[in-house]
């Protein structure tokens, strides 16, 4: 997993911004986000549109510096309770319990 | 931007689930989300974590099935508009205006 890359500012150019507005499929995108504001990316592009599709779009509209996009991340707590019942509580109790230093 | 690969659960390999746990980073970063539900990447990680690192510990859970990841995009308005006050205002007034067919 690559870290997103964003333009800075200063660095955002003309010619890539319009590029990227010049897609009829980006501006409706674009469009959303400015009704909506921040969004899931499955979400704004709704079902229509194939994954990797949205993800092209996505990914052109960012390096353009057009939009920004951030990564969330969430334990599959139930997943994994239901596939390997007691192992992830196993873990974590041993793991609150260890003394470490705090950095990493 | 390739799309982010999570596996069914019933294909959630133990061996997978065993290797990411056994790293004391992404035990601690389990913990983390165990306690506090979803969190942006950058901020579970923390300060002392470089982002490349981060990144590959999310990407290490995320193949494992540990933990689930999605994208959330939002437009850099403020940014455009300081860049290049009224680009966006024409453009998006346009594409409010036009007539097209809404499916993809």
């Amino acid at each position: 997993m690559r870290e997103l890359q964003h333009p800075a500012v200063a660095d955002i150019d003309l010619g890539e911004v319009l590029f990227a507005l010049a897609d009829p499929v980006r501006r409706r995108l674009v469009a959303r986000l400015d009704e909506g504001g921040e969004c899931g990316t499955t979400q704004c592009a709704g079902e229509g549109m194939a994954a990797s599709t949205a993800s092209h779009h996505f990914k052109v509209l960012r390096e353009a510096g057009v939009t920004c996009t951030r990564r969330l991340v969430s334990l599959r707590r139930q997943d994994l309770d239901d596939r390997f019942p007691g192992l992830l509580d196993a873990v974590l109790r041993e793991e609150r319990a260890a003394v470490r230093p705090l950095s990493w």
